[in-house]
């Protein structure tokens, strides 16, 4: 499967923030582009993602990736660091600083290593044309595997990357995700649509609950191979976010199953990712997923406690796994053996009806494993 | 330590919901009484929650207690059960079925053994003066020690005992506590007094963001030490509530240590309370601090992923861990290691000045380890 798209080149390298394994990528378009971007909403986002807020979003024409140091909280010097990334990178892509998205990801709170960021990236091969494989694996942290996924819709190619696999509930857009497209769409468009696929896509996971500082995301569309039908664009690039989120839930620190939860008969839209992100953040849930639990009662719970929204009633609410109902007619022993069969697979599907009207929302998550504990009891030290 | 109160009396056993151990307790007023009483907000609020809202809780008579089964999302049979246990209840009591709350604790989703719970309740001890000590032994589900605090107030004494180490995030209260006092307290104080006390106690505590469809916290006052200084009396049962507090947070589900998280200078109270449970509730503070991790940057992205609190800005921020300062002055190497050594302790207090104005609130909660994974990944089966 190659992930180039025609008008991006690129580099990856060491640039010393991580010991010899590639820890900096650059990707550009060769010549003029159409572009939309999402960020975190965090109040503590770092210099990279106000950098990249400031920059020239609709018509971006590279991004850099630092992976290992997120550049937060780090003050004056930290702003300055990521001035001096983002121009860089403008002069290795040819173009103004302002065309630069900057993106960081690792630790917060410790500046970048500049002593041996400066000479790292003065000594990085000359770019060419880039393999999006490489920057996926150049921007990972504590992923155990890059994400990568690759659509065509009509001439046109698409590849997306992310990375994330703790501090993951994205309130704008995963930890870090890039699509680059040879498609021709103009920029409001492009736009629009980027934002309606984020939502449902990267809005939509959860690993932990925690936000992070330097969440970015961001398509770049070259145009090289044409305009496309924007309703099939809008679907094949749905359904490319879509892989690309069950990647990052299914990779989640520690995580051994992917967690969907399909909320329907809601008030609207809203209140079923409301209830949704209740059922798939519970650590009550998550454990008993992990323990192939039959404890559906737990989901009873996690809807329960979503107490704003007076309009739920128990009686009208079914719960069920993998089209097997728990909720309300309680399941049999037989019931039970199944479900217990059902909860040992690796993609866990929960099904919420709540009977009040049309409203649906999926979101997706995975269980909570003695692994996140180790990974996260012990990051900096 | 004696665990009476004058006016109270009870009973503890087994009645076949768990093997042999405690698992029901009734304590009742011997005569007139006042009382206050708060509720979860579930939407699965369970027929215990049920009927405990509809008694009359000015002025109850009676407590009656199930551990190892929370009798929830079991429809018109579990309806029935509840009732039938809340009329036991006053026939032993000696008083109606409207002056007894009921409260349940353990499994959703299962209805009684109602076969043996029946000749199990016919089978108790008669009823005598209560050691309430016994009392929070018997309602204790996955608790590793029951919690029982003592205070004297004037002539008056406080005894209240508390049970919960998983499911709690309380939104009313907590899963179980319930406190007995001889002092006379006129209800409505009574109740103004309680539901002040339970905002900054109960209310405040968070194991794991999970609220229970069982959540009930009553106080019942006999009267017959007399009266007693009111601003003195709320003093020393938020005191009390606060040691009942902390004992839930150290036996939390897998817990080693304490977090007490203290907001100051936020824009009021409410926000205080928000930015505390972000952080105290974050996984990844959570599991740091059970590392002794110094990364206090997790801290600074729990206050960070607040995005709806746009008055906070990073650098007005102050961030400290038990006086240690670490944010906006980076801490240099001596100061991580003192705060290694900090983070050892039993009690780890995490203390965040937002910089706005003069709102502040105290959160408690635990770190988050792999016993937590343990114990809840195989809970039912």
């Amino acid at each position: 499967m190659t992930t180039t798209v025609a008008g991006f080149h690129g580099i990856t390298g060491n640039v010393g923030v991580k010991d010899g394994v590639p820890d900096a990528a650059l990707v550009y378009a060769t010549g003029a582009t159409t572009s939309a971007a999402v960020f975190t909403r965090s109040r503590f986002a770092g210099p990279s993602v106000r950098l990249s807020r400031e920059a020239e979003t609709r018509a971006l024409r590279a991004v850099v990736v630092v992976s290992g140091n997120a550049n937060v909280a780090t003050g004056e010097r930290g702003l300055a660091d990521a001035r001096e990334l983002q121009e860089w990178a403008a002069r290795t892509a040819g173009c103004r600083p302002e065309q630069v998205l900057v993106a960081s990801t690792g630790v917060i709170g410790v500046p970048y290593p500049m002593a041996r960021v400066r000479p790292g990236l003065a000594a990085l091969p000359a770019a060419d044309r880039v393999d999006l494989d490489a920057v996926a694996r150049a921007i990972m942290t504590t992923d155990t595997r890059p994400k990568v996924a690759v659509r065509q819709v009509g001439e046109a190619r698409i590849v997306g990357i992310a990375k994330g696999v703790g501090m993951i509930e994205p309130d704008m857009a995963t930890l870090l995700s890039f699509v680059c497209t040879d498609a021709d769409v103009p920029a409001e468009d492009l736009d629009r649509i980027f934002r309606a696929v984020v939502e449902r896509t990267y809005n939509a996971v959860s690993i932990d609950t925690d936000t992070s500082t330097s969440d970015t995301a961001a398509i770049v569309a070259s145009g090289l191979a044409g305009t496309v039908d924007l309703e099939a664009f809008e679907d094949v690039l749905r359904d490319l976010c879509t892989d690309l989120v069950k990647m990052i839930a299914s990779d989640g620190e520690g995580a051994s199953r992917v967690i969907e939860v399909r909320v329907s008969g809601a008030r609207d839209d809203a209140q079923a990712k409301l209830v949704g992100k209740a059922v798939v953040n519970s650590p009550l849930v998550k454990t008993a997923v992990h323990g192939a639990d039959p404890n559906w009662g737990r989901v009873a719970m996690a809807i329960g406690k979503c107490a704003t929204e007076t309009d739920v009633h128990e009686e009208d609410v079914r719960i069920a796994f993998g089209g097997i109902e728990t909720y309300p007619v309680l399941p049999s022993a037989a019931v039970r053996a199944e479900l217990e069969t059902y909860l040992r697979r690796d993609e866990v599907v929960i099904e919420v009806d709540l009977g009040i009207a049309g409203g649906e929302f999926t979101v997706y998550g995975c269980d909570l494993t003695e692994g996140y504990i180790r990974i996260n009891a012990d990051y900096t030290t």
